[in-house]
């Protein structure tokens, strides 16, 4: 059987790790070939291809990115777009499709088994906001990058008088902010999951500083304050028209000088905290996601996705994982309070 | 109510992070004070105490080791043991005790439980060898360490033409082997739980040096060869009486070295593994620990530890800890298989 | 003899090694007592001390910060300021100051020494722009952990089609850019000795994408485009008075996308860069620049500083640190420019 | 002008760096060709080659070891070498020559430049005993491989009551240990240039055991008792004609268990020190040797190779580099001896 693999959506290190995993599997054990598709769901569409058999794996289980590319392309969005994966597939001979990627990836595998396409699916996202799955790799790889920086942060804090502010990823869910801020001891926590409440924020900050340390706040892109405060972001225009610079972080940093009086300097980690080398956790994962998805192929158990329970990998239908985001529960953000201020 | 602290056994990053959890909510939230003992249960035993107050916690949570100290003292194996514990407590005020420590110190724990002393347990061991729980901490920071060691080798290994063998933690137990091999791309993986075949290795070694690869090999302390080969390891005396110098992976690099006549180079890591700041995964792990084992001195369920199952943390009998070890599964080490030769 | 120390200016790694190193060498060596000063030069001009013994730099070779605190307090800005730091330091029984700063801590240290203080200065910029010397601990730090962020995004930049935009330290001088630049491979690098020109840039970015990677820019806070472009930073107001979020980083994010109508992202690594643990490099200059610190008050060398040429550590005249900053050579950045676009 | 490129030699971090310097300016600056020899001298002794323009570069900055591959094989040792090589390179069309590698690699390429090749050479060495040149690449980067593992010890050292052993690279030169070993805090450095007394090192371990911290040592694999101490390690027959296992590290944690009575565990860092991606300060050099060595090439200043004079890269003659290995100065070693026991 020809088995064909792509990657959509946005960048998560771990994707080559699954690729590699499939491939070195299922090549010996099953002895099916593969095609990788390039671009996401534009590789099938549009007969992208590459080469995927054992030399071209070797040495990614490192490498962060993907060999196979990305994009956001919905073949559903597209006229006949559905038709043309079709057709792509028989001319190429591939008889099944290993999809990795995130909600958007996931829902057109979802849709292409109800027409009979077979898929198998792996999930992906950096923020964890999957459902069905405990974790997904790329995740703990972000959350170390951000409490590393944080980290650094604190001896800086020691010596100066500066609120120390870092914005990390999470524009819906707040897993990265949460669980970096809870490893690294931040002093506050901001998820889009619960407005903040800017008075409150700077309570904290100056709590701390009473103690003579420096307070240091994490925040998720998406985080925004209780009230409808005028809180214009990047790209963004005023009512001026211009267009703003500056994201929450920058935004905190404002409001917190010009209530507390104090200093505030930002931290944005951005694109840092999605790239690179995985994690052992992110390889371990990724590399196992990678041997269920390809049992799951030579199976046949079609619609699928693979998941982490505990500690085991089990498959669960497309569908689980792409019905709703999974969010900051608000039992475990009452965890992280105990730590604020 | 007052509470006493401490840690046992061998050393593991997470543990100061659970003693700063375990203050930082139980005096605000229960009002609670807290009593360090030193030394593991040698503290109670002749009463060496550390005052456990929030300044006492500051800073702690990226700081490996532990500030209360360890040892292996077993106050069962002492005449009168738990009578002095008893009085010792009695006499410092203590009411309820947190013992945070692997197989024997939480042993102990559990037999202090059957008598009357009001215990609840944290698991800790950096083999991630105890039942009851998905993970312990420190497990995944000792795993990238060796990770990053092997990373390092790949990079030599492709220029050169030598077999590299890394002897990790792991007496009884291979998961630091398991994990760490199978995230860096290890192309044998030898655990105690599998007498290994020297011919076999070599063969796997030999098929590597073919694709002009040099293999790379990630031996656990304790694993041993099929045969009762004479493995006369570090400290042991041969025929003549002499002390050996040397462990398994000197063993290794010597017999690949006669019988592939290529050349063979070991990695001892060491403490090197138990040591240092723990991961986000382990900092995060032993914080949630010890907010659950505080909780759990809150509600007065003794005889009791916390456990990790899927992203929960639940508490378990300490019996269910201390009945048998975790080894690791044969499907699980079948998985792994796939990527040796 | 007694000997004051004091730490001034911004925060940086090897602070507490220096520290450490005057101590260790100072006590049992020559027979010195030590005291610490608190703040920079508010410690000497309020009298505010901390004790500085053998245990008190226990462990300090690692940690970031210092332990002495700091501040930018300038006593020849104060009335009676040279007066009352003469007579503190007579009320202490201080005969002679080690003051660990920056151009301004340097300053005021060449002006003491001028009225008869006996002062030993030991450089300090993170910014690498102190004459005099080849290079101040810390530099070496920040410089590998902007690089580190560059390497990270590099895996990113292949998967997929954005301009990526790194915001380093330096106001004045270009050193942090330039070296992580170079180290990380960035397809630009701007910095404050040379205006960019903003379309020069916009084509480096073009002809990277035409090669399908996607560039990364790297960029000191202090660069500033050619022409007199209406350039609004943080902090500054625009016409209609409203304070304006975001640096240069941002500015550059919000050119590149109107002008080539690709994305762009931007990550700030801020106060990142100059906390937590040097490198290896920073903690031998940190050390040795102590050890022949306390060295020079032996032999009382007053009014010299510290510094580093080649492999020795040497004394030059404080005044040669303190009258012009030193600045990226032209035929440095000629170098860098060859890896450009 | 086509010019050829080899390295020689053990495994360094910032070969590749070298390599893709020459190429990115050698191409587009002065309109050179390249080829790549393969695996050292033996690659123009047998006409070994691999493709070498900007594409062939791309992405080597960050990688370790040497995509040429290398060997130790030397020219004047084989019959008719050095007209196998001139015939070689003119039947490529290669008029120059730029040989990266240490000791041995550039001493071939001396003799060379005598019998009329144009040879440039770039010193390569991991242990820094090349004459004629501050510093070589790779070496920083083993330093803080070694320093961040003894870090890691150090917490564990405060736990447990255990002396720890680290043994590090450096057969003849303790460049890596002094370096290593004083930016990590050791109580006792070792190297091959100083023999020790093993009396005095268990001195240094108990005065450290007396103040309740565990002692460090860091020893080069280079180093030897004083004594002519029977002393067989790796590979090493004894008295009975058995092959010893095991290297310095585990003779002095036999010898220190042997005489204090305490328990001692080795960690041997082997291979892992010059593997993996190079430090910022590493790529700067290896980038600017690159840079220099092309120069040299277009000024055709044959026989001399690149060197680091402060922050200055000149050129040397190859003879001073070859002509003996640059050791730990005796004063150097004394500043160290300041933090022992």
């Amino acid at each position: 059987m020809r088995v064909g693999v792509l990657t959509g959506g946005g960048d998560c290190p771990g994707l080559n790790a699954v690729i590699r995993a499939i491939v070195r599997k299922g090549i010996p054990e099953y002895g099916f070939s593969f095609l990788g598709f390039r671009d996401g769901w534009r590789g099938p569409l549009d007969g992208l291809t590459r080469p995927l058999d054992i030399p071209a794996v070797r040495g990614l289980l490192p490498r962060g990115g993907t060999i196979l590319g990305s994009s956001r392309t919905n073949p559903f969005a597209i006229e006949d777009g559905v038709d043309r994966i079709r057709t792509n597939l028989m001319n190429f001979g591939v008889e099944a499709l290993i999809a990795i990627g995130g909600e958007d990836t996931l829902g057109v595998a979802a849709k292409l088994h109800e027409v009979g396409v077979n898929v198998v699916g792996v999930p992906k996202t950096i923020d964890n906001d999957l459902s069905g799955t405990d974790y997904t790799f790329g995740f703990d790889t972000a959350v170390n990058i951000a409490m590393e920086a944080i980290d650094r942060l604190h001896t800086t804090a020691e010596s100066h008088h500066r609120a120390l502010i870092v914005e990390v990823m999470g524009r819906h869910a707040g897993w990265i902010a949460l669980h970096s801020g809870m490893a690294a001891g931040a002093n506050a926590i901001l998820i889009p999951e619960v407005r903040f409440d800017i008075a409150q924020v700077c309570k904290w900050v100056e709590s701390r500083f009473r103690l003579d340390y420096a307070p240091i706040i994490v925040v998720a892109e998406g985080a925004r304050p209780k009230d409808g405060d005028e809180v214009l972001l990047t790209g963004e225009k005023d009512a001026f028209g211009h267009v703003r610079l500056g994201g929450i972080g920058d935004y905190l940093a404002r409001e917190i000088e010009a209530r507390t009086g104090k200093e505030a300097r930002t931290t944005v980690l951005g694109h840092v905290q999605r790239g690179g080398t995985p994690t052992a956790f992110d390889r371990w994962l990724a590399t196992r996601f990678g041997l269920h998805a390809i049992d799951a192929v030579h199976q046949g158990t079609w619609g699928m996705m693979t998941a982490l329970r505990g500690t085991d990998i089990v498959t669960v239908p497309l569908l689980e994982a792409t019905k709703e985001p999974k969010l900051v529960d608000p039992a475990l953000y009452a965890e992280a309070e105990v730590f604020f201020g």
